[in-house]
């Protein structure tokens, strides 16, 4: 998978894409992600790459003219499965988004900054507009990694251990069960004996319960969308 | 605002906090972010943090024992209003959240990686669990910068200008309409002629108008909760 990102705040995305996950899908070959400094297509002797707001209010719109020619000349280099951009007003970005986006060839992100894009950029280019959540960011650049981050993980050899995503939380339309590591006691907190039983049924059992019951307790939204009677302790295998 | 971040992969957070609003914010002195690297807590040759899960199955969890130094540590110097878990299975975080928390003095963040943390640390610890949204990421840090950001731009005085942030989405329960700046036509696509009249009362009944729409298209779900015959036109002037 390839990812190009337009931005104004490249820095931003240096760390998220120099580290951990992404950097080891980068080194592995199994992904490569391009940051584009949108200032590079403006023509203007400031590098400016927004304006003023049409009908007057707070905070700067940035300009279709740098950002088509910024598209333009990457749509010559290759074939994007979707130009995607961050918004609070796109669709909500969730596991059944981020597992179909995973198995694209090609995505180009773009990241709103400011008080956003020019509408006729949406209009004309934009075929995705997805949003990480119900809250408002400085830019698009966090919530474009996020994406970056949740699709990558998915492609296989990402992690080390692939049944490690398919124990995820919403995989199943339930959250994942509670963890724990040694020690087996840390002052008087003891952890639950069926996990030191090595008897692999009962875990799996306890396992299942226990993300049930916590889905039920915190999100039962989840519960009602899908059938959680479907699973079964099976699954928990792993 | 202070806030501390907890994390065995600073390096991913280098990125966020030197660039953009945060480090604006960090300039003018109206916030704090520091990271701590949680390996600095372990007792280990290896600097080790994370260990086998009981019970087995694939992925580390993080170790109670640095956890609860490294907060222990931190308790010393500072009382904070909230030890936050960043975990899928936490409150989904929106913007009335974001608006609660941009009110505390200090926050301890305290990042997932791996599988996860012994559930232990969350029972003795942790007194708030947020999610950003229903999907899973390699670690909590992205998470992490996407609630400090959503925050601190809230604090008065960060943004250029202030009421930038309360013509957001989702601070009325509406998205936001539509915005569009120079030139007034691009490849025969024109701004609303009325953005263009300089009538202030038409291009803020317009903007209402088209904040509804948009929403109503998008997200109804937002005006079941909130009734938007509440709002006005008024509200969108500036």
């Amino acid at each position: 998978m390839h990812i190009d990102i337009i931005t104004v705040v490249p820095g931003l995305l240096e760390g998220p894409f120099a580290h951990s996950i992404l950097k080891r899908a980068e080194d592995k070959g199994l992904a490569s992600i391009r940051v584009i400094n949108l200032r590079d297509y403006s023509t203007s002797k400031q590098k400016q790459v927004d304006d003023y707001a049409f009908g007057g209010g707070a905070g700067m719109v940035m300009s279709i003219e740098p950002i088509a020619r910024c598209i333009e000349a990457l749509q010559k280099e290759r074939t994007y499965d979707e130009i995607i951009y961050m918004t609070p007003d796109g669709a909500r970005f969730d596991q059944p988004m981020a597992n179909a986006l995973s198995l694209s060839q090609n995505l180009l992100i773009l990241c709103g900054h400011y008080k956003g894009v020019d509408e006729r950029v949406r209009e004309r280019f934009i075929t995705k507009e997805i949003s990480i959540g119900d809250y408002v960011l400085s830019g698009g650049e966090l919530a474009a990694a996020v994406v970056a981050d949740a699709l990558i993980r998915l492609i296989p050899g990402v992690l080390n251990d692939e049944t490690s995503a398919l124990t995820d939380s919403f995989q199943d339309g339930l959250l994942a069960p509670p963890v724990y590591t040694r020690p087996a006691e840390y002052e008087g907190m003891k952890v639950p004996a069926v996990l030191l039983s090595g008897h692999e049924a009962k875990i799996n059992e306890w396992r299942f319960e226990a993300s049930v019951r916590r889905t039920q307790e915190r999100r039962p939204d989840l519960l009602v969308s899908k059938d959680a009677g479907v699973s079964d302790a099976e699954s928990y295998k792993k």
